[in-house]
């Protein structure tokens, strides 16, 4: 009888921390819409009212998970005997309710208030090419973010604690080693590229490509490779993004009229994003079961299909007749040109967004390694843009001429983001075991890209990463999927034999 | 002192009953974002989550408002002195919070859960013109909102309760009282105009008007009027509509290729709607100083604009041109003729959304004295469809042959509202006489209008109306713009000229 009255009531108990965190989600999921809006549809007075209502969705969401209602529902459960979701789930939602309880709300506050005026700091700063205009509002910046980790934990190092964050459950420690791994490769395989005598077919899709024709191009590759209209939409936003839920996974791409693969590979990375949230199960909607593991998983997803798909060679075999359909005045462009073009390495750019799939990583670890000096406070801020323009000519053998086009050109630390840019290397690294394993289990995906037939690829994905959710933290999600520990192995064989062959490189 | 001490108490407690309400309004208007973006942008499978979204919103909202510490800063401030603009915020606050406080969440959750069944229930009975399927559900609404009013007040007639859910502030019988009047006079003359031998030049705009075309006259339209776009945009939805906050106010229009007319004066009076957001105070935005005061004047300003201004000679001497612009097979086509075109009254027409100027309020007079005698207990609800018919037979001349163009044609009883509809006629009414007030007070609004100058009537309706926001209360605000008390005269001398000289009516 006792067991059966306390299964009972941890039952009851169980279904109360769902009602209140599908609340949560709910309203979370709600700001995802006006965020979407805010992006891509809201007319350009519409801000003051659209920050004051994120704001409140904000503040209502702290307020219902600080609840100490919640709180005792999770030592309750925490005492129970619970399944494999239920304990995920009180693992999941406990994570979340310390992090917020433990950070007084005004911090919070002055944290969001602070960084409403870094973005404007940040464009004028940047615009002008002047990092003093930016500088005193980053220093602010910091100095909060480490409050901010102090209160979550003081006996860590606060990096790790601001890294959690975006990975929740992936250890500091473990990431730095990949992608010590990664740029240890990267670094002498790049300077190799730089020397190579080898020409790309760089100039493949040279000339101008109206916008129009552009919307149906990407429009035509989600239609090949499987995207539900009916659960989502493409629009147009100036940095393109994905949003939402199972039911509603919405992407957003750009167009640039001379460049008509970046709008067509951003517009694959971001359905790479969508097909995550898709994937998720629809009956665990606002549940942590039925929410994104973390970053670097997300990016994982992107990157998957971005480069594993987008820019191989079996790809442009089946994709190049739509593009020359859109574009005649390409049609004597060969698949191997469009591979080349699809994959050259810019070796003189500065500009993060714009890297290619080698370069991009020396982006991400310059500034991993800037933010982790600048938090520690090993680095002062006044210091950022001579480290920065020092690590580009060590690592990429290129020195930014101005701020702007160095350490202003990102926005992320003007949201006071700190600790998010690793997660872009992690998800690739990630990328190439996934796919590695997919390739094991399924076969010829070569052979399936090259006829159009992305079933198996979705099928496995799905079952084995987006239909779990929050069930498994990120370094089981990775065995569960694949079998073996998340490992820099896959990546760096990946890059080596493609980019070996491609440049004809001694070291491949 | 202590008089000091008691202001600066008074004023903190204001402060804060500020910042709760603009809370509360901050998550409205979102989900007024999310109910554009169902309407408007969602993918079709979106539904679950965006209904689990938008009853997050409202429960949240609800839970906000019923806040005991709302009730005690009311209570507060009550006992003190107030200015005006304090007086009514706090008159427009308690009125919200004891409306709310006083009906229980279970019912509240009741009412919305059968709205969400009624709503397929109603479409499914209309789609098979079979009332039986719709009318235990309508039989149930009925009691749910009887017991809803009687939570409220169990002292007033019920229904009168109901229509303040929309017209919080001007009394039933006054409305009544006017729909009387409307009634006495419209019925007569429609049969007249049923007898006469004028034939209106009504094939003026028939043939084919393709969508595109009609996209780009709308927006013209909105041009010429003068809609800021910098503050709102157009989209098509299958119901049009009109919402937002005074920094992002929307319009919805949709088009029937057969039909320019129909998108064109639809969304003049989106627009109509518009006008009035937009005219509330931005410093005011989140409080009742910044919301319109209740549907009557919202309708007004709709009707005002479509009726007034898009329905007379002057705006087709003006706007012509750019309709031949857009559609040259009418170049032939005569202001004369484009205005009785816009003006002709549909005899036959059995659908309110589709009726006339005129016809369109006795199809209000019928829904308002059928959902009196429901809510009374005066009628049955199987007796719906007879009454229906026997009224449209007596007001109208016509008897509907189905229930699916009787009384299924609306959705508005499945979703519980009762009492909505009056406030149609009543915008109308109200119309008239705003309109006049501001011919006086401008002089030659017919000369503005021909000459494209809409500058004076914005200005005059923004000083006059809008800025009032809940300022006034609805009796209130009619004196103030109009210097007269809310009457019909107007309204019936209008179309009695306007009609009278159409149909050469000897009544007129």
């Amino acid at each position: 009888m006792a067991t059966e009255a306390s299964t009972e009531s941890s039952a009851d108990a169980y279904d109360e921390l769902l009602d209140k965190i599908q609340r949560i989600s709910n309203v979370q999921n709600a700001a995802g819409v006006l965020g979407w809006d805010q992006q891509v549809m809201m007319p350009d007075e519409g801000t003051p009212a659209r920050s004051k209502q994120l704001s409140a969705l904000s503040a209502v969401s702290h307020d219902l998970l600080v609840d100490d209602e919640i709180g005792e529902l999770l030592d309750e459960l925490e005492a129970e005997e619970l399944d494999d979701e239920q304990a995920a789930v009180v693992r999941e939602v406990r994570r979340s309710y310390e992090r917020e309880v433990r950070v007084p709300t005004d911090l919070v506050e002055e944290i969001s208030e602070l960084s409403s005026e870094a973005l404007p700091a940040w464009k004028e700063a940047k615009a002008e090419n002047d990092f003093s205009k930016f500088a005193p509002t980053l220093e602010r910046l910091v100095d909060l973010k480490k409050q901010y980790a102090e209160h979550i934990d003081p006996d860590r190092d606060p990096y790790e604690v601001l890294f959690e964050d975006f990975e929740p459950c992936l250890p500091l420690d473990q990431a730095e080693e990949i992608l010590d791994e990664v740029k240890a490769t990267l670094v002498p395989m790049i300077e190799e590229i730089r020397e190579s005598d080898v020409d790309l077919a760089v100039d493949s899709f040279q000339g101008t490509f109206p916008e129009e024709q552009q919307d149906e191009l990407v429009r035509d590759a989600l239609d090949v490779l499987g995207y539900p209209w009916e659960r989502g939409r493409l629009d147009v936003a100036p940095h393109p993004f994905s949003t939402g839920t199972m039911f509603d996974a919405r992407v957003t791409t750009r167009f640039d009229e001379s460049d008509p693969l970046g709008a067509l590979l951003s517009t694959v990375h971001e359905f790479g994003h969508a097909t995550y949230t898709l994937g998720l199960p629809d009956e665990a909607y606002g549940t942590p079961l039925g929410q994104a593991r973390d970053l670097s998983v997300h990016e994982s997803q992107s990157r998957l299909w971005e480069n594993h798909v987008g820019r191989s060679q079996a790809f442009w075999e089946l994709f190049l007749p739509t593009f020359k359909e859109q574009f005649p005045e390409t049609e004597d462009v060969s698949v191997q040109q469009a591979y080349e073009a699809a994959n050259q390495v810019y070796e003189d750019n500065l500009i993060r967004v714009e890297a290619d799939e080698l370069t991009y990583h020396l982006h991400i670890v310059i500034r991993f390694e800037i933010e982790r000096e600048l938090i520690s406070g090993d680095l002062d801020v006044a210091d950022v843009p001579e480290t920065w323009n020092d690590k580009y000519e060590e690592y990429l053998g290129i020195r930014p001429e101005t701020d702007s086009e160095g350490c202003l050109q990102d926005i992320h630390w003007s949201h006071g983001s700190f600790g998010y840019f690793p997660t872009y290397s992690l998800g690739s690294v990630m990328a190439a075991q996934l796919y590695a394993a997919a390739e094991d289990d399924i076969g010829d995906l070569d052979g399936q890209i090259r006829a159009g037939d992305f079933d198996a690829l979705h099928e496995w994905l799905t079952e084995n990463v987006h239909r779990h959710g929050q069930r498994y933290e990120t370094n089981e999600l990775v065995v569960e999927a694949t079998g073996e520990d998340f490992t820099a192995d896959y990546f760096l064989d990946y890059v080596t034999e493609k980019y070996g062959a491609l440049y004809d490189l001694d070291s491949a």
